[in-house]
């Protein structure tokens, strides 16, 4: 066994969040397609910005989905690294500073005549649904350049994320970290991230699963759009065999964890308060790398994303509140 | 492939249901264990009784859970028969009619000079949970001499109820059933029953399904009990490769089928009502030996039981009011 400098190194949009409640009538009204993420231009994401500030609850913090998900492994005490593109600029500095502040690797050079950096609009509706608009600004410079080899190389696992694969040059990147990666010993994951996102992209990432993941989270919209199916049960016949490890959350039912012949079927945590889901599946990514890469078994690697997943969702935000390590340990009863 | 003359005999408590309305105070003043089934004397049959004419909902029906499932299959146009223990007495005689009714065989010989025909009293909650009593009655009469060698061995499945369990002689009878089947091409199921059930009988019930179990049914609770754990997923584990099917259902999360190493996530119907859950896992059974009696695959059968269940969930009582062969067909849209 390596002994490996980095637990995870993340590979995801370097995104400040900016959140705020917001009615389905405000959606509407806006024609914002609710739960979704959607893609937009500065103009957009200026005039949102600008009605957001007057709703209530208005938050701005380091978002990010592959961001999110290796801050919350640094909280469950891994290791972690991310590359992702800011811009040099206020926002960017302090999308940096609290990665580097978590004590995560983030070395990836700001971008300096770019759009700026990058932000998603969140609103979160009073069903605890998040529903992201998505200015991309300077993540779109992101490209093979920014993969630095050793940091992928000395990483147990290369996370992806699928947001990527909305431009080409990302998802170059994409294809040349898992190529690295898989050049060592490492493995190589990837969250599906956004039903709509699987719909714009479906046979790209069928041909990604066969070649290059070893470990793919998804929710349930998710993995029943990549297969077509009308049923959970028929995506989960096809994605056995398709990877090494599938991991799909179903929200209240729960996850089903998959690997060969071996299938776990895990309770959803109880939840104290739904609040915001921002970040739920990052956050269960976060707990379920954590666990695998502690030599941990499925079930336990399983529970430790569902108690990360219930944290973040019980407050505004994506990123864990209450240090992870330690409400683990108090959960599982384990020292972690 | 044998030309089965039956898909299904039962052999069980042959039992008249008798169910009423009842809030949790009643069943607190009384001792009366909630959710479980508990076997009470003729004394306490008869003052219960009483008592539960003047509740609500008053209702008289035959019941018995193999035979509730039997006569579910029969609804679903399977041929069914069945093998138990009344009296000859009023009860006993509007038992056997109904059961004849419904186009199903039953030929064990009435007891002559036993106690009484067996009922159970059933308390619906608020909750839609059933709370049951049960006077045994003639059942205790079941032994090995009422196993028909021939109508065991025209059956596709010999389906045992783990009720039987707390008799002896009826135990007896299960093991011969058993035996006989595997004489020929039949297949073995059980149900667990009710989780206090195996609570009393673990260690026969771990040993049966070792040597003679080919299908096993079970709920969440009842598993969890047969194997010592606290997590669905470890019974999950547990029960794999300790019978070739076996059938779970946890109520609103549906049900996990496997099969060697294939395995099933099944969500459950939407319910437009729960009324009472007397029956819901009779039913169940029901509609998933249908299916494997058929020839469906499992994901198939086990939404037909999920969709008997759910009929049977809509109302007091526990066997089907609709036809569930029509309901099937409108709901799966296949002819059966």
């Amino acid at each position: 066994m390596a002994d490996w400098q980095y637990d995870v190194v993340g590979i995801g949009n370097a995104i400040v969040d900016v959140l705020a409640r917001a009615d389905d009538e405000f959606l509407k009204t806006r024609g914002v397609p609710k739960g979704a993420m959607t893609l937009i231009d500065d103009q957009t994401a200026e005039s949102l910005y600008y009605e957001m500030i007057d709703l209530s609850n208005f938050i701005e913090q380091s978002g990010g989905s592959a961001a999110n998900t290796i801050s919350a492994l640094a909280s469950l005490g891994g290791k972690g690294a991310f590359i992702g593109k800011v811009r040099d600029d206020t926002l960017g500095d302090r999308f940096r500073d609290t990665i580097h502040y978590l004590g995560i690797e983030f070395s990836t050079p700001a971008a300096t005549d770019s759009a700026p950096t990058a932000r998603c609009l969140i609103l979160v509706t009073p069903d605890a649904q998040r529903t992201m608009q998505t200015y991309l600004g300077a993540c779109v410079e992101l490209g093979p350049d920014d993969i630095d080899p050793d940091l992928i190389i000395s990483s147990q696992v290369t996370y992806l994320e699928g947001y990527l694969f909305d431009r080409p040059a990302a998802k170059e990147a994409f294809i040349k970290a898992a190529t690295i990666a898989h050049g060592g010993d490492g493995k190589v994951a990837l969250t599906l991230s956004d039903a709509f996102c699987v719909e714009r992209h479906r046979d790209d990432f069928l041909k990604l699963l066969e070649g290059h993941i070893d470990i793919l989270f998804a929710n349930e919209d998710e993995i029943k759009s990549l297969y077509r199916v009308d049923e959970f049960d028929e995506a989960l016949q096809y994605v056995r065999g398709h990877c090494e490890i599938a991991a799909l959350t179903r929200s209240e039912k729960g996850s089903v964890i998959v690997r060969g012949d071996e299938l776990h079927v895990v309770d959803a945590e109880d939840l104290t308060s739904v609040v915001d889901t921002t970040g739920a599946g990052d956050a269960y990514a976060a707990g379920f790398l954590f666990g695998i890469t502690h030599h941990l078994d499925l079930f336990d690697a399983a529970r430790i994303g569902g108690i990360a997943a219930a944290e973040v969702i019980g407050h505004m935000g994506a990123r864990p509140e209450e240090p992870l390590d330690k409400l683990i340990e108090n959960k599982l009863r384990i020292k972690i």
